[in-house]
């Protein structure tokens, strides 16, 4: 019953969203601090690690009884064929794999993130428009082209870079992973004709990308390298403090409580 | 033979344009003159007679012996399906609708419009940018992030804009298509809860559209409201002088013949 309910407050949101006509807005002059929700992120490259703290701080927030909403990159059901259909047929070029990508992260934004943040939730989303611009960038995808893109996307209340240097993030991958895919190591790039070489290239420069973003897009890193549980307790340090001023909407109150009590 | 020959030929280019990363150009700055081929391109509401001509218009250059590539708006068989799916399911938001037909009309452009170009040949096309430009303004997505998107399409040779009032177009497609179509109608805008009254509403949008880009996009009105043979002769007309200055590369001379042979 609890569950019917909050679907149907979820979809009111939904759908007052979907009446809005216009939805793109400028990136920069808004941020999720204009909705009753919080956004916060988690960027890094392949194997830092950002995942696991992502899970470790819902858990801790969910325990402390507040509205979590958990989203992660290419979730969506609509454009989720597409592009596995194209991806196989390796033919795309970075603008169209660009383009695509874009769909999928629109519609899911739309749909799913936005909705949530003006209901009260607390959204985390594991890899937001930051992992499309250092990928795409990659790729040699002109950055600001890309960024007019994704510029209906609001600007999230912190985006964590989990930052670790190459060699340890690339060795966590190859040694859990032995089966790369062809475009996440970059292989459409032809930098390498070896699929590992390649996949290490284009980790080294979605890097770059990021590494550049912490002082243009005010990326909060977080060090990668450390142990597990300390990186935790600095996330959620952070994360506490973003969340001095929130508070959680009545109507979803009742959410929190029931996530608890399953804890 | 000759059929194989030339898709050694356009495989060239199609590949040349795989390794050029940074697909990305200034529209303005840009121009399908600075290829060996041209670019023409015809839009216009609905019923407008535009694609007749466009036919008409191929018939009579192939009889002169020119190469001819005829494309024609949403042919991409890659993100067809996608498309289709999402418009059966009635879900997308108008910025999520906009960005899969630019992915399409990436993948069509890159792998088909610009290696044709590359390669000298007189490109028609049936429906271009404007045709995105237009459909997505009347949705009301913001026109600057729209046209950005589309940044990537180098500006025409010549695009011919066939208009006719409102009522004229209106009724050629009511009297021969009288199922029209979920989007096509603009249903999605909410304008009407009639599918054909939605339909007149959102045509009007999109020629509001269409009007305001004959100055300010440059775009040649030929009036949709005189007889075939006549919009033909003036069409023609243009296009010969469009064309003074082109010459078939010797390597594509062989196509002309072959077609003439045809005829």
């Amino acid at each position: 019953m609890i569950r019917k309910f909050m679907e149907g407050v979820i979809d009111k949101f939904r759908k007052s969203e979907s009446e809005v006509v216009n939805m793109q807005s400028d990136f920069d002059n808004q941020s999720s601090q204009n909705y009753k929700g919080r956004l916060f992120v988690v960027e890094g490259c392949d194997g830092s690690g950002k995942s696991t703290q992502l899970h470790l701080l819902r858990r801790y927030l969910e325990g402390k009884g507040y509205p979590v909403y958990f989203t992660t990159w290419n979730s969506s059901e609509l454009v989720k064929n597409a592009t596995k259909i194209a991806k196989k047929k390796n033919l795309l070029t970075p603008t169209t794999f660009c383009l695509i990508h874009a769909s999928d992260f629109a519609d899911r934004y739309e749909k799913q993130i936005l909705p949530h943040l003006k209901a009260g939730y607390i959204v985390l989303a594991d890899r937001y428009i930051y992992t499309a611009w250092a990928r795409d960038a990659a790729r040699g995808v002109e950055i600001d082209w890309v960024k007019n893109i994704y510029s209906f996307a609001i600007k999230p209340t912190a985006a964590f870079y989990f930052r670790a240097p190459l060699e340890i993030s690339i060795d966590r991958i190859l040694s859990g992973r032995p089966q790369l895919k062809f475009h996440e190591a970059g292989m459409d790039l032809k930098l390498s004709n070896n699929i590992e070489e390649s996949f290490k290239i284009f980790q080294g420069l979605i890097k770059d990308q990021y590494d550049s973003m912490i002082e243009n897009e005010g990326l909060i890193v977080i060090d990668a390298t450390l142990k597990i549980e300390e990186q935790q307790r600095l996330f959620r340090k952070y994360i506490d403090e973003f969340l001095k001023d929130y508070t959680v909407p009545e109507y979803l109150s009742i959410i929190g409580k029931e996530n608890t009590s399953q804890l």
